[in-house]
């Protein structure tokens, strides 16, 4: 059904969608392109940040009247409903649309229904054209509509021999610099970005975006359960971006900006921690350590992508990646499909995600 | 001024060269080609075993008397000396070839000269083609010659966090099938296999090669320092493969295929063991574990490649793939260079190989 020009289309808008990844939660990342009748592109757009215009709107502003009869490709079912702006489906209409590709059915009961809006007022509606492509670029936010919790991405550093430090606690340039550049993508891409108390501690880390024009900065989070590990005048209490420390209920801290949250076995309850967050409109969360707070979130059934950068570098001794997780048998190992590997630099970049229930 | 086809020609002597790794020891792999005066191949071989014929005089037998006027292209220089069999030098000049082309100079003493005695004889000689993949596909007998004992390969098996196996021993398929195929292609290409008592004690392993047809078999080599490891009736012993299992000099053992050898701080002396080997031939070995012997050759100095399968698996507890190493601070870690990134299944096949002082 759908042409090669069809595909293009909506591959363009997928990586238009992109782009606003890290600045439109709690939204999704939305592209679309809008061909006029004889094919030819006039409109692209992109949701940019929520409360600003969906990206139909956007690609309809630049088409102008040449959308008349035109096909408008969206990687996002067209909304149905008017939040903070008027509903994509009728204003594709009311543009004089004809045709419409979208590729992902929009899970929120709110919003869900644009199709049958758009095929009730007589327009041509096709759905699921490259659907695991745009699935694949909006899955923080389709995560946390299905989940109810914000999409985790634990995100580790280590030698080929899984250490993330030397034995006596030295790390310093494990990973090269295009490596923690490389981060820095990753952080501007997650609504927060979360650490443990241990590495508030051994680090005191920065946490911010660096060096990436127009990145909105994540919100800082650090899991300090004895409210111990943050001190007054620690770098992450600076105003480069908003930061929230996670405490127990019973713990004492001279902070403000602190969330109380019940104790779990060890340290904080994952799941209380990711409910604060998507209550917070956090929608893709970036865990960036220490091997006890992955090893927290992992035994929570809290991982749903793993990105790894692994430097070409022995060492023999010192802390491992991932500690406790529950995991005592290889039967129960946490079983995940490499998705991509690529060279950063000297080091490798390896993605993979848990395989599910169903593939198993 | 080497030409496209003797690039081609060159290229084809590189993969005939590798069909003898494993059996020719401890003689080198080499691969020949030979093309007539115009230019059209006309014969090829290589080296297949130690005591047979060279790869040139395959390839000349091959040729008959098209290689007069013609070129020959070997991937090492041709020998100059009579040992089991006469110089090839010789043989390529009674041959009527009139042009060799070799890749890496021979490093060997004794049989160094041949190109010498082909250009004294009126031959045009060229060296240097395509030296950098030649001396990769004979990075073993090199080193050898070189460093004077056997190149290493440490292969390991782990999850993306670095373990062997869970935190109560269990490590069946942390690899998959595919890599375990695999791994029975480095062993067939190495000369000896080597394991520790720790894994020879907890996994009873075979060994030998599966599965390839035409295989030459590994020396099977177990260090077990203290004699206590491998008890007849292990697998090991079986008539499969050979096998040498080596204790400490004053160790007690009923076992007779043992070579005694000086204790180091831990185990048994690294450089003795390798010693030991190249006295008997071996020229490349696998060694296949555990982490205490793995970081006992990494502290020598001794591992030449890294070979790592990495199972997109996540377990957070259980044993690390390297041991100490004696590596104690950031800025002492071995520090690798990837040459190689494969899928095997579902797994990671990472290759690396030490950055030697001059790179740093």
């Amino acid at each position: 059904m759908a042409t090669q020009a069809d595909i293009t289309a909506m591959r363009r808008a997928i990586v238009l969608a992109a782009r606003g990844l890290g600045s439109t939660s709690p939204n999704p990342v939305v592209g679309c392109v809008v061909l006029d009748a004889s094919g030819h592109q006039v409109g692209e757009g992109w949701h940019q940040r929520a409360g600003g215009p969906h990206a139909e709107i956007h690609a309809l502003r630049e088409a102008g009247v040449l959308a008349r009869g035109g096909t408008a490709y969206v990687t996002l079912e067209p909304c149905n409903h008017t939040g903070r702006t008027g509903p994509c489906a009728e204003a594709l209409l009311e543009a004089g649309i004809s045709r419409v590709f979208y590729a992902v059915g929009d899970p929120n009961p709110q919003a869900t229904g644009g199709a049958d809006t758009l095929r009730a007022a007589g327009a041509e509606v096709f759905g699921g054209l490259l659907a695991d492509e745009a699935e694949a670029g909006n899955i923080a936010w389709l995560t946390s509509v299905r989940l109810g919790r914000p999409h985790v991405t634990w995100k580790y550093a280590a030698t080929l021999d899984g250490r993330i430090a030397a034995a006596d606690g030295t790390s310093r340039w494990i990973t090269s610099a295009e490596s923690r550049a490389d981060v820095h993508r990753l952080r501007a891409e997650a609504d927060a970005v979360v650490v443990g108390s241990g590495t508030a501690r051994t680090d005191d880390p920065h946490l911010a975006v660096r060096d990436i024009e127009e990145a909105v900065q994540p919100l800082r989070v650090v899991v300090d359960t004895e409210a111990t590990a943050v001190k007054p005048g620690a770098r992450i209490l600076d105003d480069a971006a908003p930061t929230l420390i996670a405490v127990a209920e019973d713990a004492e801290t001279p902070l403000t900006d602190v969330v109380r949250l019940p104790r779990a076995d060890r340290g904080l309850s994952v799941p209380a921690l990711l409910d604060a967050l998507h209550e917070r409109g956090v929608r893709s969360v970036l865990l960036e350590g220490g091997p006890t707070l992955a090893g927290a979130f992992v035994a929570a059934g809290a991982v749903d992508k793993v990105v790894g950068y692994l430097a070409p570098v022995l060492l023999g001794a010192g802390p491992n990646a991932l500690a406790d997780a529950g995991i005592t048998t290889i039967a129960d190992a946490l079983r995940l499909h490499v998705t991509e590997t690529v060279r950063i630099g000297p080091d490798l970049r390896i993605t993979a995600t848990p395989v599910t229930n169903k593939e198993r």
